[in-house]
């Protein structure tokens, strides 16, 4: 556990900003991770990710099982040679991608069957398979195999999928264990973080967040199961109840949540880092992400707009080209505006969550989310 | 005339090194010029451009005419203000372009009628027009709008477009004179370059050459109608004729010629810039260029081949990233692939040219020339 270590510099109510040290250097929380999928962020360059202050970025078990092997990435050096990115790497399970297989999985007490989405090959999942997945691709965070629901799930189903989860978190930790007894091959230390589940459930939530303290002692906790279809205030309701039994001085992970609004909400709530493909997609669809809430840029508007897409912005779109340029990249299908939106949107966020920890640091945290969020959502959103 | 300037400092037989100055700074010759159609070198940036050692790129003025508009590019600064590239640039007249357009183009002495090939909507280009589309861009050299026909044209079809681009390179110039007595509005100079066609005639290509040269002070000179579907040693064997007729001191622009065997033999024979869509097209299709011939970078044989794509390689692409990593991108459709491919291909050329001008500062460009081809084409091309 040495090799981690986390550190609350400034507390703020629930909020806080503080230093996340692994292996692969540091993470100034709270902190938004971009996800590399397919070990590359989508449209990205890492030399982009680094310019624009990007510390740790996520690969998916899952997608990396399939391709191009997580034995190949192994073979390779691990994800962080494959791809060139020398700073942190968390990796999830593919609890989550094998779950939004309906009606290609079978899941049972001892893992999942499914069928690839690429070529309908039959493959299964087990806690003790993911995990050593997780070590093929040697990322420095490695989630634990979860059983994830939809967010409108009933009390019943929401607590089977969380107590099993509970069970997985235990075979994934026995797994890990008998890694740590092999020294016939030393690999880069590598931090498990189980998950809280419990869908929006007050009563599961709170009783998963105590069982998964109380079994061991975490580097870190992920909180899984948010943002997959239930109501935002429900989120933030489970967040603060979470936020209450997890332990204060380790970093929590808040899964696949990502719009602007959700990040500030959620470093209101004590979370830590975040994940989200929503920057890099949306941008891939034209939209962009502006103090003043979102932009479609392939609107006829902005047809000889010569503003930047935001002009509170520093990064390398908005330094250099106008609306009007990357609208016409959009409107010829030209791969450079796929870019530009991508690295603007990541850009964003990163640049919110430094935000976020100077008002942490400035004891405003409360003051400058509301400023936030009122100028954010004041204008409506321009149609998509 | 006095805003460009051709200074030749080593001559080698036929081939020569030099430096052609432009408004927007040098460009060192023999140069190849990245081609950026829609105001974008496609899947590059332009900060990609400048770091790996690109000066001059080229534009359509076809394509810009259709998207967004050479109106808009007017409107929005010109080509260099709108794609962020402030070194020089170069727009075709799209007679390539509109002569492509088989079946949709009507030829008259007036000039050109078709179909776009976008919505299909009528448009007629004349000398005159064409010189409008150019000025509006604002690029530093400009092409005369001409009539281009297939590499294997017979003599009098030949004959017949190249006295109809003489003709018409007369009104381009009246055009262009009209502008320069036209106080009311300073723009950045454009120098516009006559175009040699006459196909694979040799007598063509001598007469059009001297009628070209007889016509008028050229800042420069383009050579069209070559890598059109005619063999090899007859594009070689008009260089060499076109090369003895045209005045010395100005540099030569090889139109639309890319692929590296062609630009060893284009400079020996005289030529001092080119262009084409090669180096990008290919990469995006996975084709890379190596010292030793190229390669598909698809191929299973990569799938943990921790070389780099060319071992004699210093691009961003090659310092970085293995072929197994880039094969994996675009085995997965990942947009960095295609980035990383064109990055590469494109530095590959930009230093063949950067080779070919030490070897004629040294002398010896024709004991270069024939190791770098023996080389390069020493082994077979893999399947792509």
């Amino acid at each position: 556990m040495s090799d981690f270590r986390f550190t609350i510099h400034d507390d703020d109510g629930a909020a806080r900003a503080g230093v996340f040290l692994t292996p692969h250097g540091r993470v100034d929380t709270p902190a938004f991770m971009a996800v590399g999928t397919l070990a590359t962020v989508k449209a990205l360059d890492p030399d982009d990710l680094r310019a624009l202050g990007a510390q740790m970025i996520l690969g998916n078990a899952y997608h990396l099982h399939l391709r191009p092997g997580d034995d190949v990435v192994r073979e390779m050096g691990g994800l962080h040679a494959f791809m060139a990115w020398d700073g942190p790497i968390l990796t999830d399970s593919g609890g989550f991608q094998v779950f939004s297989l309906e009606g290609l999985r079978t899941v049972s007490e001892d893992g999942v069957e499914f069928r690839s989405h690429l070529d309908g090959s039959l493959r299964a999942f087990t806690p003790e398979s993911v995990m050593r997945i997780e070590r093929n691709l040697g990322a420095d965070v490695i989630m634990q195999f979860d059983h994830v629901i939809p967010g409108q799930s009933d009390e019943a189903t929401a607590r089977d999928a969380s107590e099993r989860s509970l069970r997985w978190l235990a075979r994934c930790a026995d797994e890990v264990a008998r890694w740590r007894s092999d020294t016939d091959e030393p690999r880069s230390p590598q931090a498990l973080f189980p998950i809280v589940q419990g869908g929006i459930h007050e009563s599961l939530r709170r009783a998963a967040a105590r069982s998964v303290r109380d079994s061991g002692d975490w580097v870190g906790y992920g909180i899984g199961g948010l943002s997959v279809g239930e109501a935002k205030p429900d989120m933030y309701r489970i967040l603060d109840v979470v936020d209450g039994e997890l332990p204060r001085d380790r970093p929590r992970y808040l899964m696949g949540v990502g719009f602007p609004e959700d990040l500030v909400e959620g470093v209101r709530r004590g979370v830590d880092l975040f994940d989200c493909v929503a920057p890099t997609r949306m941008g891939r669809n034209g939209a962009a992400f502006t103090r003043d809430g979102r932009l479609n840029i392939k609107r006829s508007e902005f047809r000889v707009d010569k503003r930047p897409l935001d002009e509170d912005c520093d990064c390398a779109a908005c330094r250099r080209f106008s609306r009007a340029y990357i609208r016409h990249l959009f409107t010829a299908d030209e791969i450079l505006g796929l870019r530009l939106l991508s690295l603007h949107n990541v850009h964003f966020l990163v640049r919110l969550m430094r935000d976020a920890r100077d008002a942490n640091r400035g004891g405003t945290i409360d003051a400058w989310s509301e400023e936030w969020l009122a100028r954010y959502l004041s204008r409506p959103v321009t149609s998509e």
